[in-house]
């Protein structure tokens, strides 16, 4: 199946902004709520989201083999569980639909009008009912930073590390999407001298510069699958801002994991961008030495370039962008993170959600948490505004970005934000 | 609402057997293909299995606000919605109708044909859609136990332990209902002296006697809820066999927590028995020294006496009972849990499922792991048929059972049980 929609040369006649996130070559998926209060599946180019439902009813997608409400889901599980045949199928249509010298929607303003929304018209939801997420701990720097910071600088990096994907079950029921705010969690931490633990709002609110993959109904229970077909199962990537409280994380976490310090609220972009539109950012990961088991050997590029940013916006002031990371970064590549989890015959299902932990790379300004930015506070961040951070404090806003370029192609992924609301008092 | 299902002295014009787990005071709610290959919801008084679905439509529940395809579904999750008010008017209407006077259905023959089933007419399956799964750690003596086996006997209990309901998530996808099989899981183990990681079957693979409750809708993103109002969200509890395999978990878990070890499956019984029905079985339970923090303290008896057993049944062999543990024991009760999970703003809906962790009690033969029963494997259990166990083998079956008595009452949660198959070759 070829990725027509890739073609760089492709252009629509839909006016779309230069420097967009969202060119003809993107084509993300998603879930929104139209100006008629009416939940579809839709897509972006440009400044306009664009209702699949609509154009698969207006008779758009004739000849694929889709149900008929297939786009009229409040969520993308379905469509995404039709498999990769079918997404590209779908997404080279839309492409096909919005060509330049494609007539068909151009020139009927009446199907125009139920398709195209300007974005003030609509209202990002979460693009998937996520079943099981889960996170990883990819990084090789990060992991080496927090290793340092909450450990031992000596042996920062555990012997299991560079054998094993390290990874954790975490919490589904509070993923947002962007734009939702959050407020500061309350927790235990660690005791003070007369022995009895700290409680209350978290002192060292964190966020966490992630991309998470979502997967498709990947393998029964007892099945596993290969490093070489893993990709074959992953639907697309966003972005995810993997919120922590690090005190009440450092007090709970010993020996079964973070836990509290993270599930009060973890943010994704509202985009899926498919992996087929960042086929041509592919790139080397950083080298595997030791070797890696032959369960979790690879031969092809299955690390991204994809460039990551994270600002943070104090309540009514400008933002400053305090960390440049990249995706290429991740020691394990999202094919070994998926080969990992099903080796044992864990199932994997259409909609679940994979996190690549924290992406850090090797400069001090490319770590992508407030934790290794600040060491744990100890080097506050001075903002544009000349006020200094050593965590996230009430009101501020966290932005991530991402984006790839090559040869002038922009593939982007928009936003993930979130501001931090107050505690609720007790 | 008064609990009138729970009377002891109501019979029924059904034939119940003595000393079943499931009298006219039980009735748990669970899912079911009938003999028609209809997927219901049902519930079960002695060896009937009853389709409420059925009963539904014939006009049983006039009266109840109730939609109408409520029971008609593959999950429990929507009538869990609905909260505690109505799960009693139903559970004392089921009840009503078959207590021994009532001739509404006992005398209508075609009624009760289409909503009477035997039990090998049915196939049960999960009853709910588990959202998000997470595993507690809340019995002193299994965290001791291990703590002495995988760390240090010195300092088996870590210095959180007493202070927090230590949990962690776990995986959805992979719970399964009693009696479906087991694949052993394949996984990397501990370096040997080359320092290359152990890869294979494993080879220390146990079963976790554990209780689990399912929450319903209990609070939005950012709110909590308190003890005192923790067990309104509890609908019920079924018997949780949370399989581990010790070799993988153990070279896997540091720092964030078991994954692999854990997710390959998770086993439930499938009637779930509320807590309603467990009324009359409230008892203390342990003291907490130190007095947790304000948010953890407790006013009412919280724990649940419940006899709990773990039997090893060889291929072809006859079973030996191998634990013999109780629910009374956890350290931190349901409520506890809930409130704590909570505490930090975490959402939790219908068809959540919250494990007790293993529950061991103070004596050798009441350890709740073959982990903790052989002290890992220094003392071999003698099995009926002469046989020897470390751990579990290819072949065996685990089955649990739970029962709680007072008075000559019986309620019981049926069987909980998986048959270990050997793993698929790589």
């Amino acid at each position: 199946m070829p990725l027509t929609a890739n073609d760089p040369t492709r252009t629509s006649w839909l006016d779309i902004p230069t420097h967009t996130d969202f060119p003809m070559q993107n084509i993300p998926f998603g879930v929104f709520l139209t100006r008629d209060d009416i939940i579809t599946i839709g897509t972006r180019i440009g400044d306009y989201a664009i209702d699949l439902g609509a154009l698969h009813q207006l008779g758009y997608f004739e000849g694929i083999q889709l149900t008929d409400d297939i786009f009229l889901q409040d969520s993308l599980n379905d469509f995404i569980s039709d498999g990769k045949k079918t997404w590209r199928l779908v997404r080279n249509r839309i492409s096909d639909i919005f060509l330049k010298d494609n007539s068909k929607l151009r020139d009927n303003e009446e199907h125009r009008k139920q398709v195209l929304f300007t974005l003030d018209e609509i209202e990002m939801q979460l693009p998937v009912d996520i079943g099981d997420y889960t996170d990883f701990y990819a990084s090789k720097e990060h992991a080496t930073n927090v290793g340092s910071l909450f450990r031992d600088p000596e042996n920062a990096l555990l012997p299991n590390w560079l054998r094993i994907p390290i990874g954790y079950h975490g919490r589904s029921s509070s993923i947002i999407p962007s734009g939702t705010p959050i407020r500061r969690p309350i927790g235990q931490t660690k005791p003070g001298d007369d022995g009895t633990p700290g409680f209350g709002p978290s002192k060292l609110l964190d966020f966490e510069l992630e991309m998470a993959f979502i997967t498709t109904d990947t393998n029964d229970l007892g099945k596993r699958v290969s490093v070489k077909e893993a990709e074959d199962y992953i639907f697309g990537l966003v972005l995810f801002n993997d919120w922590s409280a690090r005190d009440i994380q450092a007090w709970e976490y010993v020996p079964l994991g973070p836990f509290l310090g993270k599930s009060f609220a973890s943010t994704i972009s509202p985009w899926i961008v498919t992996l087929d539109a960042l086929e041509s950012f592919r790139t080397e990961g950083p080298a595997q030495e030791p070797t890696p088991l032959p369960y979790l050997q690879q031969s092809k590029k299955n690390n991204f370039d994809i460039h990551l940013e994270a600002a943070i916006q104090p309540e009514n002031g400008e933002e400053t962008v305090v960390a440049n990371s990249n995706f290429k970064y991740m020691y394990w590549s999202m094919a070994q993170q998926l080969a990992h989890h099903t080796v044992n015959g864990c199932n994997v299902r259409s909609g679940d959600m994979m996190g690549s932990g924290t992406i850090s790379g090797p400069t001090k300004d490319s770590y992508g948490s407030m934790l290794e930015l600040t060491w744990r506070g100890q080097n506050p961040l001075k903002l544009n505004d000349g006020s200094e951070r050593k965590f996230i404090e009430d009101g501020d806003t966290v932005i991530m970005r991402a984006h790839c370029t090559r040869n002038g192609l922009r593939i982007g992924f928009g936003e993930c934000s979130g501001k931090i609301l107050p505690a609720i008092p007790f």
